[in-house]
């Protein structure tokens, strides 16, 4: 982001801010935006002028494409800021890469990089006082991509928005987080569009994640849909399973969103000197592992939590616990990729990128 | 529909009509939208006072969850007109029950049956004059449901907006369809959502289908996610095989859309004296048949062209030409069942319904 700013962005500024009626010791996730959002707009084959205006409503025809066919993508990543005021990104060029992997998969036009690094930026120093100091503190951002043609034929729109929002975010701690692991429903298909983060990835996912709430369970872990046999990702979080001393992850293919926290996780986890298998992973071989004892972790990664421990999991009408640990491989990654994304710690991965 | 109305509808008439600027002659697909629409907020847990209002755009907060979560439903219906001004649906019933079945596997609330049907009647009453005469002209209805929350928690919306929108349509002639039969793109998972009406089952079909257009076809057949081995349904058509005598059609499942039109095309085939089979289908199969000459024909059936016959179709690169058919099934059973939409023919399965 030290690249010098080529984009012309037009600019209209807020007439008063916004920020003096929230409260940002507390927030609740994604529900309050900061005064300004970013916008570019496709049509007649070209992205237009990327403009950055005070946030509002938008105004959409009710047979825009998106209501209808659900061609819609988004990424999520987030600004910390340092003791000294200092405003860094953590892997932006992995959620400007996927948008785009997202976008050619669901036919919408691919978003030009310095259209996305430079409004990014001048966005973040227009509302950089939303992005508050203090260790777990941040600013969500959130790009997204709608299809708003009007008109309800079935194909791809030739008319598409490009935003970017941002909302305040604390420290999140989503309490205890038990898990169901799916046997009968599903998140993607091979051959599907898993990989994407599209928005008609998650719709699918709230009926049975109500029906795990009422089982007890907070969140599901998804197994793949022919089988029901391999484990592969929650809702919004890739998962890891410490057994022994081992971190056990499945690998990536074109059902699993290709989390930029899981990467920094795999790659982390190396340099603390912990051993990391990426192979399938099967139900059995966890249950067996916590038959024997040797499961010893479960745990999320995903840009809202960094890592969200999982104290226990249930299948097929069983539940089990998981026993607390000391010297848990999910605190301390945790705390060493927070040291970088809050510059504490050295950067040698080069992953921090700096706003200015 | 001619049951007394009960609902309450709040109506804003349009102050002027649009309609003397449509030509009715040159109409493209779902572009033209008349002059009134139904509109149901739910919020507060419940369903509030329906209205019909003069057609408008919507505005909604960029963080609406629609646009980040595909939580939308939605329907395809028609309302034909017969040679003495009767306006009439064909099994409405059937879009009713589908869209709350769509809903409550999207975790989105079901919509109350009076106001829907109250809601319809209403509306074509009043747009009655976008209804032509004529066989194969007819006002296509869409009623959808969006999450319309602002907020981007990954969780399912506590407001959502049900909405009906009307398009004047022609009699709908494609062109020659050829198909890909999809070997590696798939459309749904088992236990996803593929028999929901949803807006997340359709941007995914838009890049294999460019690519299937690509190669020289219009649309792609797809194929069991698992083992691609076995026949399921087009973009927006359910699948008939005619294999000698008999004609074909796969099972639904939950990765199939259970079609209004598919359920009349069996019962009209047997009514005609055709064998129906309701089986899985193999790619094998079919091909084989091809081969030894007993495949005779291939047609697709949806809301949109009733029938749509297929020209010929491809499979791992290569390409066949179905030959021309005298005696048709899918003429024959395409005419059969437009006369009972049009109002030309007796109803025996009471699919029929007069709006008055
Ligand atoms: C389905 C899914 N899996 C995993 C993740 C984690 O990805 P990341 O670490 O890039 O936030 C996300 C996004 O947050 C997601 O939506
Ligand atoms: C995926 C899919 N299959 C089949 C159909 C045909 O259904 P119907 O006959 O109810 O229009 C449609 C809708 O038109 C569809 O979207």
């Amino acid at each position: 982001m030290s690249k010098e700013t080529i984009t012309k962005i037009e600019i209209e500024k807020a007439a008063t801010s916004k920020i003096n009626d929230v409260d940002f010791n507390n927030l609740s996730f994604g529900s309050i935006f900061s005064d300004h959002m970013f916008v570019c707009d496709y049509k007649n084959g070209s992205w237009q002028t990327p403009k950055i205006i005070p946030y509002q409503k938008l105004m959409l025809d009710p047979s825009a494409r998106v209501f209808h066919y659900g061609q819609a993508v988004f990424e999520g990543m987030k600004a910390y800021k340092d003791d000294e005021d200092g405003i860094w990104l953590f892997r932006p060029d992995e959620n400007f890469l996927r948008i785009n992997k997202s976008s050619k998969r669901l036919a919408i036009p691919e978003f030009p990089e310095e259209y996305f690094f430079d409004g990014l930026n001048t966005l973040l120093k227009l509302d950089n006082k939303w992005i508050k100091k203090g260790f777990g503190n941040s600013l969500y951002i959130r790009p997204f991509v709608i299809a708003t043609e009007a008109g309800v034929s079935a194909s791809p729109s030739s008319e598409y928005k490009f935003m970017i929002i941002c909302s305040p975010a604390q420290s999140y701690y989503g309490g205890e987080v038990r898990v169901k692991i799916a046997d009968h429903y599903s998140r993607a298909a091979s051959g599907g569009f898993g990989f994407a983060k599209a928005a008609g990835n998650y719709a699918g996912q709230f009926y049975p994640t109500n029906i795990a709430k009422e089982e007890g369970f907070q969140q599901v872990i998804w197994t793949d849909a022919n089988t029901h046999e391999y484990l592969e990702e929650a809702g919004t979080m890739n998962v890891f399973f410490r057994i022994g001393d081992k971190l056990v992850t499945c690998p990536i293919s074109d059902r699993i969103l290709d989390g930029v926290t899981r990467k920094s996780v795999i790659t982390m986890a190396k340099d603390l000197n912990i051993e990391v298998e990426v192979r399938p992973i099967k139900v059995a071989e966890v249950l067996e592992a916590n038959k024997n004892g040797t499961l010893k972790e479960i745990f999320g990664s995903g840009t809202a939590a960094v890592i969200n421990p999982i104290a226990g999991f249930g299948y097929k009408g069983d539940k089990w616990e998981l026993p607390k640990i000391e010297n848990s491989y999910a605190k301390k990654i945790k705390e060493a990729i927070m040291d970088i994304q809050y510059n504490k710690a050295e950067d040698k991965f080069g992953w921090r990128i700096k706003v200015d």
